[in-house]
């Protein structure tokens, strides 16, 4: 076993608490020592509270660093940890713009440094099976379903709904994490209709018309922030033999033909820790785009409905 | 010197008479055999007229096609025309999205065929020499000013203003492509202000906010398709020293501290098949996707103002 890998933390907020803390916490390959927040709260013992990023780098002692701040500010300091020769893993997602993570990673890439843009949901536990079965048995069709009542999972946060803030891609971008994961072929956007409330600047909800190089029908994605009651996030494929693959519980859960396959606690986070050293271990990157230029095609071919 | 190439074109509308026909009637690299249309007039003498892409395939006697169809069926129509052994050259944009672009890349890859993107921008007197400058220089502000009168160019059309049809991107990727040829670092979208009129989908003029790695002000894009009077294609560079680069006439004139260093007619056309001839004897492909990357980034970061 290696030396665990020291790293910092990056913005103390819901996520970082929720999943990254326990998550690193629980893992045998990292090593949390510093944490840096504009007003840090909850720092666990042991660990150095920084006010910023500079400061974090000036004390050393770190090699990677973890990011969950509001992604418009992510560019610039991935970039100034990958100067200070830090690894360097985004919360989702890694970005504003694509071009900016291609060119974090060539940034990476020429500093021997490992990248990684963490879709957390491609770390579901039915992501894995589900490529494996659709890989053997073809996907004829593909339906998402994301359904969720934003106030009740970010109550009282409006910048979603500002240029930038994505809306309903904030969730919707991992469920097409998921699917460019699982799916054999590429995945394209083909249209997209988009409800935006009056005054705001990204949709509340939008239906996707997707399409892979053999076929053309029968790919959507239906994302819903305003819904209310049970929230559903799913994926159903038809297999090419008609086989029945469900996808639910956000990737929690698998079933073929009504059989479970998989159903378990969310384990999301360890497993994208464990992802991350072994690309630091490997000296490799990760820096997925997929999920991120799916949602920029659907902008740039939605129409607005009422 | 090598057999001249055998090439198909196919669309026969405004940009194939106006550009593609009398390109291919000057190149020494090119031999047009056949055109493809649904309805073909203005054939030339000695090429054969197809109704489908499919009767140009079976026909035979073609190493390469050109499309100049519209965008939104060039993805299929070219993995068509790949499947069939054909070197592929895609009028701007190359597809509706990146994702199609990046496809129809590997597909050629992986069939040792030519894939070529070809933003005919891109093939401007002015590039080459801007490049230079730049790249010894550096750019530490860039304005872009692409303002024109689409009634003027365009007569009658109105799918510019559908989804998909990119509204004043049409006239603006060029000016995108232009930058990110001359640039010696990436280009990102910072933000974006969308003027979309009633009842339409995309928009009629559109204010970017620009930056690269190491500028974060000082670089926008100003698009407007509803301009009165003379057009506007300038694109104004301050060197890192003071100096005063500009680029206007689209790309036909280049002017460093008020003294031309360019000033030509229109020659992009040629240029961009002698570039698609060297592809196809390298067997490489230029799958440019940078500035169809750019104006989704803009979308999916617009604010939309009266």
């Amino acid at each position: 076993m290696s030396e665990p890998i020291r790293v910092g933390l990056v913005g103390l907020g819901q996520i970082a608490r929720v999943q990254h803390l326990p998550a690193l916490a629980g893992s045998p390959d990292f090593r949390l020592v510093a944490v840096c927040d504009p007003a840090p709260s909850a720092v666990p013992d042991g660990v150095t509270p920084h006010r910023s990023l500079a400061a974090m780098i000036a004390a050393g002692g770190i090699d990677a660093v973890a990011f969950c701040t509001p992604p418009q500010v992510r560019y610039r300091l991935a970039r100034t940890a990958l100067a200070a020769g830090l690894h360097v893993l985004l919360e989702k997602p890694p970005a504003q713009t694509v071009a900016e993570i291609d060119d974090l990673a060539a940034l990476a890439r020429g500093a021997g440094l490992s990248l990684f843009a963490a879709w957390h949901s491609m770390f579901a536990g039915a992501v894995a099976p589900a490529r494996r079965l659709l890989a053997a048995r073809g996907a004829g069709a593909m339906r998402i379903v994301w359904r969720e009542d934003v106030h009740k999972f970010h109550p009282g946060v409006d910048w979603f709904w500002q240029p930038g803030g994505m809306g309903v891609f904030d969730p919707g971008v991992n469920a097409l994490s998921i699917a460019v994961a699982c799916l054999p072929e590429p995945l394209f956007v083909r249209g997209a209709r988009f409800r935006i409330r009056p005054g705001e600047h990204t949709p509340v909800a939008a239906m996707l018309d997707l399409a892979t190089p053999t076929r053309e029908t029968g790919f959507t994605a239906d994302f819903d922030w305003d819904h209310r009651g049970e929230e559903t996030w799913s994926i159903d494929w038809t297999l090419d033999d008609g086989g029945a693959l469900s996808l639910s519980r956000g990737g929690a859960a698998l079933r073929l033909d009504g059989a479970t396959l998989v159903e378990e606690a969310d384990a999301e986070y360890p497993r994208l820790y464990a992802h991350f050293a072994s690309l630091i271990r490997a000296a490799r990157s990760d820096a997925e785009t997929r999920p991120l230029r799916l949602a920029a095609d659907a902008f740039s071919l939605a129409r607005r409905v009422a």
